[in-house]
């Protein structure tokens, strides 16, 4: 094991903020069969928007954020579509060490620091962390997913 | 704009670290051609271990980390596949207002708190912030990539 004690990390800010139908959790459809088919805006800070340049012609993008009306983490937990518990690093709990989440979403249009998007499942007033391009997908023959595909299955049962 | 100036962010902290075989930034194979296919292995602190139950039935998994070895950021940078400027935000530059990256791999094996992983593209001793199941692709047909498309047309004539 390398010891990287004195690690440079990092101390993270917001680069904007989510505009989104849900106001409380309980309203973000969840589960298996759960369509994230709600649009919203990333209305994005001023000081940042030279860093939106050129997005317009991606069609994805992946949004990382904070989960930040969540506190604490657990290393073992039942996610809404099982009844099984699995471990947190295969799953999307927002119970996380590091509570990151990661959505991606169709990016609409463009009108200078905000993106109308459709896909959000965060909350109103979430702090945007990064936007990066969705540039490809994982072959689909080769994609296993695991507890996921076997939850389904049983309740396709 | 909802102003939630005294919202909860978080202190980051490396829940691991990544073994590669890449020392140096110039040794990762980069623009338009690159592949990653090196191999490398996430070793997680044994305090996070119970995180990674059932994260054998996985083939590909997001991993966050930090580009530690990165300095400050830039809102408008020429990637290296391409010879035009783009938008922080429309790239994958290391450079960015938060420095959190993201590769999905590849999972190959694991042995206790060790995950054998395909597709590292990250430097020797990155601290990792987060794994998360790579679950499902956008549809090809619709996913544009807009300039690295371009990149890409203007390098084959």
């Amino acid at each position: 094991m390398i010891m990287r004690q004195f690690i440079a990390m990092f101390t993270p800010r917001p680069i904007g903020y989510v505009h989104s139908p849900y106001s409380e959790t309980s309203q973000v459809p969840r589960g298996l069969d759960a369509k994230h088919d709600a649009e919203g805006e990333l209305e994005i800070l001023s000081e940042f928007e030279a860093g939106l340049t050129d997005i317009e012609g991606l069609s994805h993008l992946i949004v990382l954020w904070v989960f930040d009306r969540s506190e604490g983490f657990e290393l073992m937990g039942k996610p809404p579509c099982d009844d099984r518990p699995h471990g947190v690093f295969a799953t999307r709990s927002p119970r996380r060490p590091n509570p990151i989440a990661l959505t991606v979403v169709e990016l609409l249009s463009r009108e200078g620091n905000k993106l109308r998007v459709r896909g959000v499942d965060m909350l109103d007033g979430t702090p945007i962390l990064d936007i990066k391009p969705y540039l490809s997908n994982v072959p689909e023959e080769k994609l296993r997913r695991g507890w996921l595909a076997e939850a389904e299955s049983r309740k396709a049962q």
